[in-house]
């Protein structure tokens, strides 16, 4: 069990020297990774089968003994990820901005690392992996601390990780791995302020919260996404279908996911049934308001207020039939968590109401929410989507993962 | 005496219509401001005597008052300082970077207001409308805490804003003031998430510990700045004595004033007396290192730890003779607050080294570390130099006070 304090001090006495590395350095260690995950597979299935073991026993239920699982596909599927990486353009050093101001000065915005960055997460172990070589080529160094679920497989792909960024000339200290899931190291961990630059909770909206009040380490939330899609009175139809059905069942298990439909009163009645239709096949249980029951019929669950409120990630989907845009819009302002949020519509003065005024990351005009994602928007690996509007907001990929310095060069200048 | 809630209530509630408002009605509502400054100079003056007579009577130093002082030229400079915002770009709703994916999806990065910025400040009441108005550009709501010395002064200024405002047809609320200076209240401010979208600390070094230490509320740290100039072996002699002069005399109360002098002992023996001499024009009290003290005897006061870790603000330098700039760096490192650092040198490689290696918001090669300031950089107004590295390094202007919103346009796209 090392102390988080010390663990802290290594990383901070190792980012410089990853702050600095150049491009080629960085993709040495991102390759070597990547090689090694997939030459040493073995051993990282057999430490992750000592997880799914311990989870069987305590009945963990088996969508989450899936999320644990790795297994010889999977371990390449992450490494694959790992190499996307090498091919992205180094961002440290890359000018954002540069003035010549009128006494000559030459001010240059540059990027740089941030520095240590700490992240919390849940029971997937593919988040060791993508979140730390994320971290690596923006130049940081990283402090890992996972569930207790996966403390073997976290574990030993740390352990892989150090070993490779070492063979590429790198210290291994820039992966630090807290191998003690206890609250209170987590809480230590929260309030590293002279060793964490900043502090990424990956996961539920439980840790998320925890986070956020107990730390005082700058925080990115990521992550709750209560989404929403509103059916305009001017929507094309089968667009609507197509748009619910796949925000909703294309990957129900995730933070952009559609959890919540509203509907035109005017378009209701027949757009409704022909939603159901197609959810049916995917037997999503709609939770539907009196309006929407009075249409669809009493296999639609009345809807509560916790419906409304609710990131089902699953097969559920709350549905109201609003009276206006206008509806529409509070609505979402009083349930959604600011993730993304979908119109379908033909309305010029709709869509563009709905963009101006729907305060979220990523605000939709017939497309499906399921698009906000780094890759889909071309940034390519991310580290999760901000929901909060600091600092980044939305998908967060490798230039949310560093800062600016300015460079200022004279000849003599005073003022 | 308000409950803070309530005005976190009614700042956010507010906060719609400014972020919608037309860049013309901001600046109709900056212009306003602007006006009744002037118009209301008198009662002004008067409110801030109030503020004067109270810090008196309590004994508050002389050079504290003078921060507190409002008197008309002063008013004049403020009034001309929000002038100043009218003319510039309105950011809400610019398009940082455009992409059609090649699935046909238009996807806009443009900027969005921040929502209600919390702002905690100490006593200059120019900080209450230079803050606010910088806000208001920005399309946000403020909530304003200033210190109890300045009451009388910030509650008059706050009610002509409130008053400018809504004359301009934007609701008065947008500012808001605090009028309980109790610690128990700013501690409520700091943790009032569902409010506050961001806290910006304005003030000493004990003010920010305590928010950062206090706030749930992300925080934008400002401020300490214990600045260095270290002066290399290859400097122009003439260019170093001039930049540690401006930097320490200057302006010696703020935060890019130079606080420390680092010299290579190649080059001490000459550059020491002349910097003295320079100094001592200005009545600079020295604070040296025992060779520092060998070449400039003994009116040089021996340096202790404390001086090099110390924001002086004051007519106070502490020197170091440096063997190598390697040594500069990690004297930096280990007592710099990464506000504004400077090298003055002829070395093409020791200018490249310092700025890669010096963690600050901006690093200088011969030039003063006084231009880290937001009209300097040319950004136009700033709210306070970050010295943290998320979300904003470095000056703040108005691209830092806003956040930014993804308008993703599509046909009907799904995945």
């Amino acid at each position: 069990m090392t102390d988080i304090l010390e663990l802290g001090k290594r990383a901070q006495a190792a980012a410089p020297a990853i702050a600095a590395a150049a491009p080629a350095v960085k993709n040495a260690a991102l390759a070597a990774i990547a090689d090694a995950l997939i030459a040493r597979t073995g051993e990282i299935v057999k430490k992750n089968q000592e997880d799914i073991e311990r989870a069987v026993a305590n009945g963990m239920s088996q969508s989450m003994i899936d999320r644990l699982l790795l297994n010889p596909q999977r371990i390449v599927a992450i490494a694959a990820s790992v190499r996307t990486l090498i091919d992205m353009d180094d961002i440290v050093g890359s000018v954002e901005h540069g003035t010549i101001r009128p006494n000559g000065l030459q001010i240059l915005k540059t990027r740089v690392p941030l520095g240590v960055i700490g992240i919390i997460f849940e029971s997937r172990p593919n988040v060791t992996v993508d979140a730390a070589t994320l971290c690596l080529k923006a130049g940081n160094a990283v402090i890992l601390r996972g569930g207790k679920e996966a403390l073997c497989s976290n574990a030993h792909l740390v352990a892989v990780m150090r070993e490779a960024v070492e063979s590429a000339g790198l210290p291994a200290d820039v992966v630090q791995f807290v191998d003690d899931t206890s609250h209170e190291t987590a809480e230590k961990m929260m309030r590293m302020n002279q060793y964490l630059d900043v502090l990424i909770p990956r996961g539920g909206a439980g840790l998320i919260r925890a986070v956020v009040e107990h730390a005082s380490v700058p925080v990115i939330q990521t992550g709750t996404g209560n989404c929403h899609v509103y059916v305009d009175d001017s929507a094309d139809l089968e667009m609507a279908v197509n748009i619910v059905d796949n925000g909703k069942t294309q990957r129900p298990s995730v933070c952009n996911a559609v959890e919540s439909l509203l509907v035109h009163k005017d378009i209701a009645q027949e757009a409704l049934p022909l939603i159901k239709a197609r959810l049916d096949q995917h037997k999503v249980v709609m939770h539907g308001c009196q309006t929407t029951r009075s249409i669809l019929g009493p296999d639609v669950q009345p809807a509560t207020e916790e419906d409304y409120a609710k990131e089902y990630l699953s097969y559920d989907i709350s549905v109201k039939v609003v009276d206006s845009i206008d509806e529409a819009i509070a609505h979402i302002s009083r349930y959604g968590t600011k993730h993304s949020e979908a119109i379908v519509t033909r309305s010029l003065e709709h869509a563009r109401k709905f963009q101006t005024q729907v305060d979220a990351a990523a605000v939709y005009v017939n497309a499906s929410t399921r698009f906000t994602d780094g890759g889909e928007f071309g940034m390519g690996a991310e580290i999760g989507i901000s929901t909060q509007k600091l600092h980044a907001r939305g998908p967060m990929g490798l230039h949310e993962l560093t800062t600016v310095k300015y460079l200022i060069n004279g000849e003599g200048q005073i003022r």
